[in-house]
C-alpha cells in the first residue's frame, strides 16, 4: 500500500512509524507479521505509487496490474518493490492506537539502495533517488528542486 | 527547536508526532506543559530555522539573537515563531520511549495560517508556504519544484 503517513522518528537505533486505517488491507498482515518493508520510489514510478494507494489487494493483484515485481525480503517475511532505488525492512517494536489511524513503530534491520544514487560515502544523494513529497491536503505530488542550504551550518550566522 | 523526526499520524482527529532526545532542552518543558506548537517555516528563514537546531536556549535567548518573534498561542500556554506562515498547536495525548529519542503524539487543538497562502478553499497553496525538506543523512535542506503528479488520480490508468 502506498502510505501518506510515515517518519523517522528516532535516529538511535534507528526506527520508523507508518500509520494506517484498521480498514487497510495491510493492516491484518502488518498486525500478523509484525514487520514491514518500505520501499522509497523514484519519480519514474509515481503513477504506479498513486495507484497502489488507490486500489486493494482485497480486490486485485496490484503488482500484477502495475507491472512492478514484488521480491521477497532476505532479512524479514514481506515482499518489497524491486524497481524502487531505496528499501528499508522493519520490525514492529510498538503499536500505538491514536484516533482513526493506527501507528506502527518499526526498528530498522535491513537496508537496501541501488549503488548508483549513492555518494562516495555511502550515503543518498537526494536528486538521484529522485522521490517526490506529498501534500495531502491538495493531493499534490511535488519534485524536489535544489539544495537550498546545509543543516548545521546555514545557522551559523547567528552563532556568537 | 528545530524538529527533524515530526509527522502527521492521524487524519480523524489529527495528531502529528515530534521526535526529540532527553537531553534537550525543550525535553522538560514538553513534559511540564503536556503541549506544543509546531512553527512552519518559509524559505526565507531557513538560516533561522537552522540556528534553532544549534542553539540551545540553556545557554542563550533564540529568538532574540535571531530577532524572530515569540508569540503565546490563543489556545495553548507555549510560544510560536510569528513569522512563519503555518502555525499548529497540539496538546500531548502520548508519550512513547524509543531509543534515544521519545516519540510525543499530539492532537491539534489549533491552525493559524497566513491568508496569502491560502486558495480560495481555505487550503494550504504549497509554493506560496515555500517551506522546505530536510534530508539527514547528507544534511541538505531542499526547496520544492513542481507539481508532479495528483494524488488518488495520476494511478487511474491502472485501474480497469
Amino acid at each position: 500500500m502506498t502510505i501518506a503517513w510515515g517518519r523517522i522518528c528516532c535516529s538511535a537505533p534507528p526506527h520508523l512509524t507508518i500509520s494506517i486505517r484498521k480498514a487497510a488491507h495491510t493492516y491484518a498482515a502488518l498486525m500478523y507479521r509484525k514487520c514491514y518493508t518500505v520501499s522509497v520510489p523514484s519519480l519514474k514510478y509515481l503513477r504506479e505509487t498513486d495507484y497502489f494507494g488507490m486500489a486493494s489487494d482485497k480486490d486485485v493483484d496490484k503488482f500484477s496490474v502495475s507491472r512492478l515485481t514484488a521480491t521477497r525480503s532476505e532479512i524479514i517475511d514481506t515482499p518489497y518493490v524491486d524497481e524502487f532505488p531505496m528499501i528499508f525492512d522493519f520490525e514492529v517494536k510498538s503499536i500505538v492506537e491514536i484516533g482513526g489511524h493506527v501507528q506502527f513503530i518499526g526498528e530498522i534491520k535491513g537496508i537496501k539502495v541501488d549503488e548508483d544514487v549513492l555518494n562516495e560515502k555511502g550515503l543518498p544523494i537526494i536528486d538521484k533517488v529522485n522521490s517526490f513529497i506529498y501534500a495531502p491536503t491538495t493531493r499534490e505530488y511535488w519534485s524536489l528542486k535544489d539544495i537550498v542550504g546545509k543543516g548545521f551550518s546555514s545557522g551559523r550566522v547567528f552563532m556568537k
